[in-house]
């Protein structure tokens, strides 16, 4: 079947495109079907039509844009047709050769295809189709460094490789998501524009900004994951707490989570929460949470996010003891033997007054420090992978479409954008004094949950950030000791400039180890 | 220079390698000098005589074997036979292909070169040398994957590719480490011997034996490494309580950690603390880690067990909160602000009774919590890489020689050997139970931390971890509620099987999406 087009019902779409579809697209239907008449190119192909592609396809058509789309098999196709064919212009197509020649020059190809090798297959089908100049963008959730590699195996072929983050799950992905596009300056002039256009909207701004070079974008929505999975992790932690130590049921729960969205947690994640807690399993007339397996799931960003802040060397102990817990959470055979036989020997503790206020405070600060250490992940890797990363950009396009969207992003936004950046957010005026009236409700928070036997992973982690980041000594010297013990690994001096070695097992005298290394 | 033949002289090594150097060796230097004479070739080559390379070298001929010696630069061949010629039967070398020569078969050659690029250089000047059967030997920290890589490049030539795991620093180097060879077992017949020969000795017990297949040996040092991070880090943090919170000076500290070293601490680590904090700087009168820059050096296995442990997808917090710390100890420019304008508003805290032993308490516990992460991690890449890994073993030669060596060590080892293997090192009775008697202590000097503002990240993740290991129930199911309604990740029901997601945006009920996945 040759290429088909289907016609524009709503008005929708910014005046021009509705101007030229009436122009050029309102013509009876066999004349389209007809082989060799004109048609009017698209501006974007979208292969890969799951539900991601299919959403941003349709996304893309409601604002007015034509968008060729094709899947591998014919049906997803046709069913995206059928069921939304009239929300917009569609032109379907049966090949990547088709999708291709219905598009306007330079090329944007969009490619919603599952992240890893099959990316990989449909840009080696892809590349001989395309002229200098064309684009392939990759919506998909891939690994920032296979961006990079794809972006300058392309870029020797005079074509653009745009890796875009998209965020906003599928509800984001037709009604406007935040999106990451890395790839090069000179591609975004030519796909910028069609992104702000389909993208998030924070009071009227797009949530859309070119991120920088090669991978940036992906990285970038990589770290936005990071954060999602602490964000989720100490919702969970508070949850826990009202639960366990202070005994409000989950329909109790949704009101205080729809409470403290009213507070400075405000965001989508708590306003979610309330919904999970208010829910009613219809089965069982139990809470929904009750009758889940309590064994979280994960895709991989947040892992990936902690594996490259380790190769940067970034702590970020608030996203990491989340991937761990969610771990922990999927080990039910050992957890089954656990809950046996490990002893609790907990304490008996009276709630400190203000308890549900004192456990919001701590999820505020925990959450503080995730954001803090993602951040400074991201100016780490600027610097090493020279990117030129702005962090009030980053910030304000996660103030709406992602799933970390939060009142909080705003005033992030506005720290980084002050005359002198912070160097961590927390040291931002704003969030230091904020922290700091937290401060002695997490202690609180944290020492009655130890105490309760309660696991706060990311609370008590982010706290001992906290505290490490404002220590006038750690014991980290210590660790210097005993290295240059065992392994002549040498230390510093905080008396002098150069590198010293203790001779431990001759007559202990110190040698200066910058002749020798 | 021709190769030329370093003479025995002391009567080192067992009797038949006496006899034979006495029969074939102790000819006149002349005759060995003139290039046509015969000579016995050497056991083992090792190529790369930095430290390492050296005190291994010197080690085999204090064995017994003859050593063939070679370095991309004469200048330190000749550095080595010139101080430690005289302790065995070296053959010097200038050459790979001279190296190659000197050696009987199968050959043994060992790499002691820097891991990554050099690594594969040397092995690809070795192999056109080699013939089938011969044994190529990496004794550096190299990474488990370029190991799987390299044997099985190897294997296709009919080469060994041995990793082998050495821990035990320059001293255990000479002296005897803690060995740990992967690679095939067959190659192991031919070189196993010679290792457990110059292996540190536990009760007489050899600490070298066969880990498993292809990188089997450099993972399980790399473990050992990371377990050694946390081992320091909590030593760490009992150091910072002990100073901070009890005002134990260093000095008093050494005792302290002297009379620890007669509990169930007892190890190496604890036994060089009590010698570096008793070490007293001697330009300044003050104690040695007073003066010592607080910023954590680290090389990079730590961070490496961390990678591996989240793609293997178990959690090891212990490990990652001590790569974390020495990150956060070496970021000095933040530190610096963090100080000034970080706020800390810590409680007044009278220290409970009986508070050092409590913080040894934590200490035995926290450590516990660390090298049952390492060692379930260990359990989960023999199922990844299809390893046999046999804990008890790997415990017992952890013993002695390497960094780690510990009296649990020979506790763990009963564990794994008892004929129910615990599925989690905690869950063996000895442990269940020992564990139990340090957590109200553990909770106590946690909570009390927490409310003196003294980080102990350590201590505290490893309590979360023992707290969520035990739970029955944990905060997991709300975020599967969460990924439910964001992003339609689908969850299990405690009361059936399948998998189910809830309509959230449409009437709220709940379909099998068993069907739809």
């Amino acid at each position: 079947m040759a290429a088909q087009r289907y016609y524009f019902l709503a008005s929708a779409g910014p005046l021009w495109a509705r101007l030229l579809s009436s122009a050029w697209d309102r013509r009876p239907a066999h004349i389209n079907r007809s082989g060799g008449s004109f048609r009017m190119p698209a501006q974007i192909g979208v292969t890969g039509l799951a539900v991601m592609g299919a959403n941003l396809a349709r996304n893309f058509a409601r604002n007015g844009y034509t968008v060729a789309v094709h899947n591998r098999s014919a049906g997803k196709t046709d069913a995206l047709l059928e069921a939304h064919g009239d929300e917009g212009d569609f032109i379907r197509t049966e090949s990547l050769e088709e999708l291709v020649q219905n598009l306007e020059t330079p090329r944007r190809v969009m490619l919603m295809v599952k992240a890893g090798k099959p990316v990989d297959a449909v840009i080696d089908q892809l590349v001989p189709l395309l002229e200098p100049g064309d684009i392939v963008i990759d919506g998909g959730n891939s690994h920032y460094e296979d961006t990079r590699r794809r972006e300058a195996a392309l870029a020797e072929k005079d074509l653009h490789f745009v890796g875009v983050g998209v965020s906003g799950g599928e509800e984001g992905a037709l009604l406007g998501p935040s999106i990451m596009p890395g790839g090069s300056q000179e591609s975004y002039r030519a796909l910028g524009p069609m992104l702000e256009k389909i993208s998030a909207k924070y009071e009227g701004e797009p949530c859309c900004t070119w991120i920088s070079t090669d991978g940036a974008g992906h990285f970038v929505k990589m770290v936005h994951n990071g954060i999602e999975y602490a964000d989720m992790q100490v919702i969970g932690e508070a949850y826990d707490l009202l639960r366990s130590a202070a005994g409000l049921e989950p329909a109790e729960q949704a009101k205080v989570f729809t409470e403290w969205n009213k507070t400075n947690l405000s965001s989508f994640l708590i306003e979610i929460t309330a919904e999970v807690l208010g829910h009613v399993d219809a089965d069982t007339g139990k809470p929904l949470v009750d009758v889940v397996v309590d064994s979280a799931g994960q895709k991989g960003t947040g892992r990936w996010t902690v594996i490259s802040a380790l190769e940067l060397g970034t702590p970020t102990s608030g996203i990491a003891e989340s991937v761990f817990a969610r771990g922990l959470s999927s080990q039910r055979s050992q957890r089954a033997i656990g809950q046996e036989v490990l002893e609790g020997r907990e304490e008996q503790v009276e709630l400190p007054e203000g308890f549900v206020e004192d456990v919001r405070q701590a999820l505020f600060a925990s959450k503080l420090v995730s954001y803090a250490q993602g951040l400074d992940m991201l100016d780490n890797a600027a610097a090493e992978y020279g990117w030129e990363l702005k962090l009030d950009e980053i910030a304000s396009l996660w103030r709406a479409g992602c799933i970390i969207r939060a009142e909080l992003l705003d005033d992030i936004m506005k720290a980084y954008a002050a005359a002198e950046k912070p160097e961590n957010l927390l040291f931002a005026p704003a969030f230091s004094k904020a922290i700091a009236e937290a401060v002695p409700a997490w202690r609180r928070v944290v020492a009655t949950a130890v105490r309760l036997g309660i696991p706060v992973p990311v609370f008590s982690s982010s706290l001992a950030y906290y505290d490490g980041l404002r220590r006038k000594r750690l014991p980290a010297a210590l660790i210097q000791g005993q290295r240059d013990l065992f392994g002549a690994h040498t230390y510093q001096r905080i008396d002098r400039e150069g590198t010293f070695h203790t001779q431990w097992s001759g007559d202990r005298t110190e040698i200066s180890a910058d002749d020798t290394h």
